[in-house]
């Protein structure tokens, strides 16, 4: 797809079809995943990745309080932050939402819907991303994507607001 | 340009042309950037544009001590983070980098070239940019961006590393 209209007309979608989500898709999210720019050029980000069905449903036990999503999800994607490969401290986070933008991104691109579900910050989901996809210590969860077939048709969103540009 | 391609090959670019970014391409940018995702839906950012020739020599004096370019740029963008209007409190700097992600993906989609310049948690910077191109108190400089036509050719960079993978 078109760049501009993909990122004109992605939107987060939290229902997915019983179809599968493919090793090719999952290595395609991950390369654009990781083409992300970073401070310092640190790429401080690790991935976990899982296509388990039990995994799969105990994340939406543990993760978001049995949202249903999970339970339809076909595979997800834990972006984890390594604050040791930092190029510049403190600047991880940035890092890390890039690489998220990239991997939604390339998921709309591919005709598989995703949606942002925040793990850092928010401690019993945090606790349970560690637990169900037994996250190392040395890792900081950040954020979580359920990925699958889009079941569900979302119309394009136009956001741009001119009242929050300043001309100078 | 095809959306994986745009993701697999931008690179930051700090060297361009004596060519003008029209109004036109920074309308497309500020539209990208806005369409990005944000938690809560709470859109936490504010753009401050400058072609104004005076305000991006100043830049390169008071942002960079001096790097040459934003004297070769013919426009930046500075993403502010607006924290009242935060969906999540403590996610605006997750929203502000998805923007800014959004941006220079749309950049190299129209062959432009930009590059991160981070402001936020950089206190010279932060002032220097306050100073030159009057951000509100209220608004927090988190990004800069400079725009131009490419003036450097650099080839696609390919960071895949599966080393930064674990399967569960």
């Amino acid at each position: 797809m078109e760049t501009l209209k993909t990122i004109m007309t992605r939107r987060s979608i939290r229902k997915f079809e019983n179809a599968p989500v493919t090793e090719a898709q999952i290595k395609t999210l991950l390369e654009a995943a990781m083409n992300a720019p970073s401070a310092g050029d640190g790429r401080p980000w690790h991935f976990v990745v899982t296509t388990d069905r039990a995994k799969l449903d105990a994340l939406a036990d543990s993760v978001d309080e049995g949202n249903a999503m999970f339970k339809q999800a076909q595979a997800a994607i834990l972006i984890c932050l390594d604050e040791s490969l930092e190029g510049f401290k403190g600047f991880g986070q940035q890092d890390c939402s890039c690489a998220a933008q990239n991997l939604q991104l390339a998921a709309h691109n591919m005709e598989l819907g995703t949606v942002w579900i925040a793990i850092i910050n928010v401690p019993p989901r945090t606790a349970g991303c560690r637990k169900v996809l037994g996250v190392p210590d040395n890792l900081v969860p950040f954020a979580l994507f359920p990925l699958g077939v889009p079941g569900e048709t979302l119309e394009a969103e136009y956001r741009y607001d001119e009242s929050r540009i300043r001309r100078v």
